[in-house]
């Protein structure tokens, strides 16, 4: 810390993401990227041809890409929102709808972001208690007056709610923004996106980082009613107006005529997800039952930090939070069949020797 | 605007950018990007297998392009911050340097984005008058006790103040932060990289969308002291952690392999320059004597306003200011020779029907 950083931040704890090998020699499960490559199309769309136009700025208004997106998921082209990744629109609905006064709630056991962007624009937040067993207490939610933050699926959990409960929590703080943040939406959870027609304080957060596999374009977008999204693109033309560069736009809509291929892949992951599950549970794991390209289990046996370390030792990355809530568990992304056996040859062999 | 969004955005004028048209017809002077393609080695080094490798997240430190820059500018890896664009550095470090407290002072004629910046992050700033010739008066910013932000070579005038005052400011203000914003250096201004080893509160903030053909890339970067790049790694790490996607990072490392083209480009395009002050000259305008890729001028016979709209008619596009003080200027990027020969034909016979 420099002596010119202003007060205000002085105490501000950043994110940590998880390690990002640069050398690619680990069996990489920690940080839920997908294990396919990004299409066939999406990697024709970057031509040689577009690589030299870059001296060209991007369309600010991300035109093309947002016609497709509503398009594709029904919904108006002005009630579209893209940006460098999905973590940007979390900071922009933080910095637009979050503030001393309003304040916000999200679950205590969550993306752990949430809190970073509650600390960084002096939000007064609370984080409602997970139940015993990991899900959402959709009371906690209800009548709050606060804005609400809830991932849906939930991270590290992968447990879901409905649509019907995030319908009621819209109703019931009519004053308020309610968001859902679906980056793992495309494992087996309900989206609400069908559900911003009939409640403007709705805002649904999407990512292509991972049912697209495009973690690396740095693509989110959002689906709200237009006077939100409005506010999000006030945010944006205030900070970076052009926040995202002409390559990954047209990947994005590339990504978008190529959703079969994509589709074709969150099954076999979530083919894998339950192959996985009854390997884990023949290994001795508990683990929740969960929608999401992951898997957050534990095992008596070895503490959650130990095993991480063990499998690192291994040449296998999974991801594991110091919060002692959590701290027993592993969270494991979901990779191809064989990723999944050597994880479970090399636990096997961890677990044999404690 | 939403019922939702937080008070103090209420009033908040967001940045305008130039006009980006979509369907390329126009010879296009308006946004200050590089005429000339970005670079074969450019070009090569997003291949088809890094595009199919997009599953996988880009690297958050961006280590392999930081380790170029430093070795190619002669500083320390740790005085080296990489960014989505420029504007993303300008945006974290008022966030970061700037408060009601701390305050702020810039040209009242210059990037129009500083004053943005200003009021989304409810900084105290001040505006310091240009001189009658537009030139920037060093006094206005010794012993200011706020942090400095000034861009030079300056916009829209192209007109440049030295390192040595710029080592004056910095030894005035030594609680203060001193941005130098050198998005137009390449052109003919005088770095002030050099200093940042004497002066620990310089930051000098650098792009790679013009001189380096990148705009549609998004690639800024920035040098201090460690202290202050520290300071904005937690702002980075606080919003946006993957602020960088990867086929960005690839095509910033190769284009500093590709320096000879990118200074090739450069004294093209100073050629250019010159060739257009002395057409200009001869149609009756003045101009100021940019160091920059544009021009700044205005002819006595036409508004600025008026040529800027008849020269889109005729299919140029220019860039004009309403504020008052300059609204008898356009800002004429500086293309190829033969996109200035269409400018000057165009002009020429605007100039005979008004």
């Amino acid at each position: 810390m420099s002596k010119f950083l202003i007060d205000k931040y002085a105490s501000l704890e950043a994110y940590t993401p998880g390690e990002q090998p640069r050398d690619m020699k680990y069996v990489k499960l920690n940080t839920n990227e997908s294990p396919y490559p990004a299409s066939k199309g999406v990697v024709e769309s970057v031509s040689g041809e577009e690589v030299a136009r870059l001296n060209l700025y991007p369309d600010p208004e991300c035109k093309a890409l947002k016609e497709k997106l509503a398009e594709y998921y029904g919904v108006g082209y002005e009630n579209v929102f893209v940006s460098n990744g999905s973590d940007e629109i979390l900071s922009f609905a933080f910095m637009a709808f979050c503030s001393e006064q309003t304040g916000a709630v999200f679950p205590n056991i969550s993306y752990g972001f949430y809190k970073v962007y509650g600390d960084l624009y002096n939000v007064d937040y609370t984080q409602a208690k997970l139940k015993s067993d990991f899900t959402i207490d959709v009371n906690d939610y209800i009548n709050v007056g606060r804005t609400v933050v809830i991932a849906n699926p939930n991270a590290p959990t992968g447990l879901s709610i409905s649509p019907e409960d995030i319908g009621r929590i819209c109703e019931s703080n009519p004053d308020n923004v309610v968001l859902i943040d679906e980056a793992y939406v495309d494992f087996g959870g309900k989206s609400c996106v069908g559900l911003i027609d009939k409640y403007d304080n709705l805002l649904v957060v999407r990512t292509y980082s991972k049912s697209r596999s495009m973690a690396g374009a740095r693509l989110g977008f959002a689906f709200a009613s237009k006077g939100i999204i409005d506010d999000l693109n006030r945010i944006k033309y205030s900070t970076n107006p052009y926040n995202i560069n002409r390559l990954t736009l047209i990947a994005g809509a590339a990504a978008i005529d190529d959703c079969e291929y994509y589709k074709e892949c969150c099954k076999k992951i979530v083919g894998t997800r339950e192959y996985a599950k009854a390997r884990l549970a023949s290994l001795g794991f508990e683990y929740l039952d969960s929608d999401a390209n992951f898997i957050f289990a534990k095992n008596s046996r070895i503490d959650g930090g130990r095993l991480y370390r063990e499998l690192k030792k291994n040449g296998v990355l999974v991801r594991h939070f110091s919060d002692p809530l959590i701290s027993d568990y592993v969270r494991i992304t979901v990779g191809t069949r064989e990723q999944m056996d050597t994880l479970f040859e090399k636990t096997e062999k961890i677990l044999s020797e404690v």
